[in-house]
């Protein structure tokens, strides 16, 4: 058992009452109302949940349902398992036996795959929002105090190799991660944060857990809009907003000869460094962007970069939070020095207490306290840290994570797959796609090997283009270069 | 073993280099500055250090140099005991007794009682400033983190009777002080501190490490001096200070027809809830009072009552900090209802792990997690606190409970008493009776004051008798002795 603190969403309400919690298109919750919704629907829920209903998943788009749902779980103590809903039911069928969830909380609007889901996969019981606002309520008295150890949610993210993993987030993950983000950023009493990215991503759930430990108003959006994200920003209504840069880019182009309103303090930009031209337009326009580093097994970042130092350290994350070190082992295990790349490992009390069911990646990928992203970086002399790659080729399209070794089981499992290698290509819009390089067993058209991806993989996780190669690049250990592999793409540009 | 975070220091010197650490007359240091300075210290100290010091004591007064101190002897794990060098050689040397300390460093301003305690206490190894300064440097590596669990500070309390008690802070203790005030007070990019109260005592202690947490300039004063606060409140340096009400009474008095800077935007005021006329002279000058309730066991304030709601809730010392909690329990060890008066139980991560070689004390200050503070007091509906009494100071008579702060603040409302204090003098026929001691404004008969209290406070709480004096008794943070004033009583029947 570890630290205990006072229930987060008694104690907001408790404390603010009556300032605003939640903004949702033309609505406005206090935290004492969003409280009260918060205690009813628990009490409904009471009614569906098994006493061996330890964890539930729920596949959800962004909408006051789903803070009210988040909140219940965490007053009922119960884990819950966030599902991104554009993934396939293949995808999500995987996650929901990994995590031996049997019970699904549904958006209506997502109904079609969550039938899907539990058609597929009978231990599951599924109800949607509209089912289980009317069950009947079972008196519940709150509990008092949240265990900082206990496991608050679960997401799932693909590793190098292999299936993805559950990522458990603690209380004290979230709890830890809101206090080193404020004693980054400061905290005013007249901040509020727009999360117009997902809540089933740790980039979003954060701003809510940040909310109540704050008191803090977000403005949430159903998705991400340009306009409507630029009318808040402009407004003074917000002061903090989380980005990736395929959004800032959107909203810059939207914006046109217009500025923000000088309340907007923070432009929180996740995903890897901004590009230049990017970074040039926002001091025109004084935009204050702080870049950052994070994932979910940090909770949120743990690193950024403030705007007085966006161009004197041009390309860095940034140093680390302040409850939170990183440090750089090279290949021989020993501490790398100053500009001396190597791997990035991290340490601090908002990093995952490790993966749900999984000894063995556990093992490998704690050491001493330490976790090991497999990111390859650099500190400089100040300490700024310099992400070179990301774990093993990982591709950041618009904000979501894809792995090419989940692409590259899908183009194999075809009959007329021998080899296949996916790597991020640059793309104006989304920051990377993804593109596949395939050695042909039978002949087969790009157009058909695309369709069946579809079939099995998230939209945005469809190769852009699929090649045929004759090999792929190899180490001597016949290991895949997926580095490499832009080479192919270079030549093909030329060609 | 508790959580680990990054050695404080160390982080605040990497994270924010060159940002104002400390102000003092007309010196500045950064944070790396002081690092430096300090790191060269701690292996001065090391010199005179044997391996049973776990423990030291130091006596000073505010100065530069006892922050050095402080901050050397937590990079090398020493336990720092805090002395008040306004308490006789007598009482010094009880602490130093029974905290077992075997070293003492001193300020040379306090050599007399340095060499007094030295005589008196042969196991005692002592050295001024100007002494260690001078020691050579054993190398050094500082360590990467603090243990949350481990003891930082210790300082020394009376309870309602008996010797003093030795109050255990963990650097966790202190850590969450300071966080749970931030998300109170919220955290400002321009933020400093004003610390004119002793650096022994908590209210100190707490604004050093709030500085190095949250990357913030302390202004230090060797000691408070009314108009130079005010010139620093009026300068727009500082945003906010600490203070008690005498202090506040001081400053307002000096500060004539002038305000204080927009900038400055929290006077935190401890030692017992604000008299009105005070309030409302604050009011009309604009400064945001935030009252508050603490003690050293708390590490500093546990609630605090914000200026928006110092006239609703009048005499309030507001509702708990984020991390804390507050029950009231009645004489039948039972939860009070709202407004039911009873012993002011508390909770939270800030209070300390207990006294200091005191079983007996720490067997009935304790339960489950609550810590018993005596305080008299009750929460209304919507949770605010009020404090009734330090239950030390409470007056029985007649069987009936007498507050001397009730009476006080009746005293204080003529326009007569500038100062009042209320204690509880023998009786033969009641127990105890009130007896009350008031510094006057302009001249009145006790008479016509006894009849003023008749015409507000029932027929047993009327001061038996009321004595006029110079100057009420008050400990280095200004709080008044309540118990002190037996010896005026005491003189007044010898004399």
């Amino acid at each position: 058992m570890g630290e205990r603190i006072p229930n987060w969403l008694l104690q907001r309400s408790h404390i603010s009452p009556n300032k605003s919690a939640l903004i949702f298109e033309d609505q406005v919750w206090t935290f004492r109302e969003m409280q009260e919704i918060v205690q009813d629907l628990q009490e409904k829920l009471m009614t569906c949940l098994k006493k061996q209903d330890r964890r539930v998943a729920i596949l959800m788009k962004n909408h006051p349902k789903m803070v009210w749902l988040i909140h219940a779980l965490q007053q009922l103590e119960i884990e819950t398992v966030f599902l991104n809903h554009r993934l396939t039911p293949a995808e999500l069928g995987f996650q929901l036996r990994d995590s031996q969830v049997e019970l699904l909380f549904y958006d209506v609007t997502l109904a079609e795959i969550a039938n899907e889901l539990y058609a597929e996969n009978p231990q599951l019981r599924i109800y949607s929002t509209t089912q289980y606002e009317e069950f009947p309520n079972q008196q519940l008295k709150s509990r008092a105090e949240y265990d900082l150890a206990a496991i608050c949610s679960i997401m799932y993210t693909s590793g190098t190799t292999g299936k993805p993993k559950g990522v458990q987030q603690t209380y004290g993950n979230h709890w830890w991660s809101a206090i080193g983000s404020s004693l980054n950023l400061g905290l005013q009493s007249n901040d509020s944060w727009l999360c117009a990215v997902p809540l089933f991503h740790i980039s979003g759930l954060s701003i809510l857990m940040r909310s109540v430990i704050y008191g803090m108003p977000v403005y949430l959006m159903e998705q991400f809009d340009e306009e409507k994200a630029n009318t808040l920003l402009q407004s003074g209504q917000v002061t903090i907003m989380s980005v990736v840069t395929a959004m800032l880019s959107r909203m810059l182009e939207t914006l046109g000869t217009n500025t923000y309103h000088t309340h907007f303090r923070c432009m929180l930009l996740g995903g890897g460094p901004a590009p230049l031209p990017l970074l040039e337009r926002c001091v025109e326009k004084e935009i204050p962007v702080f870049q950052s580093y994070g994932m979910t097994e940090t909770s949120s970042q743990i690193a950024t970069l403030s705007p007085e130092d966006a161009f004197k350290k041009l390309g860095s994350a940034g140093k680390a939070l302040f409850p939170a070190q990183i440090r750089i082992i090279d290949q021989n295990g020993q501490e790398a020095k100053a500009e001396e790349p190597g791997e990035i490992q991290l340490k601090g009390p908002n990093i995952t207490s490790g993966y749900l069911a999984r000894p063995e990646a556990n093992q490998t990928s704690f050491e001493q306290g330490w976790f090991k992203t497999g990111d390859i970086g650099y500190l400089d002399e100040e300490g700024f840290l310099y992400v070179l790659d990301r774990r093993s080729d990982l591709i950041i399209s618009g904000g979501e994570n894809i792995y090419p070794a989940e692409i590259e089981e899908v183009l194999i499992g075809h009959d007329a797959v021998r080899e296949a290698g996916v790597t991020g290509g640059k793309d104006e819009i989304w920051g990377q796609v993804p593109y596949a390089f395939v050695v042909m067993r039978k002949p087969i058209s790009e157009a058909e090997l695309i369709q069946f991806c579809r079939t099995h993989l998230a939209a945005y996780k469809v190769p852009k283009k699929i090649m045929k190669v004759e090999t792929l690049p190899r180490n001597a250990s016949n290991k895949l270069l997926r580095r490499k592999l832009l080479e192919f793409l270079e030549e093909e540009k030329h060609s």
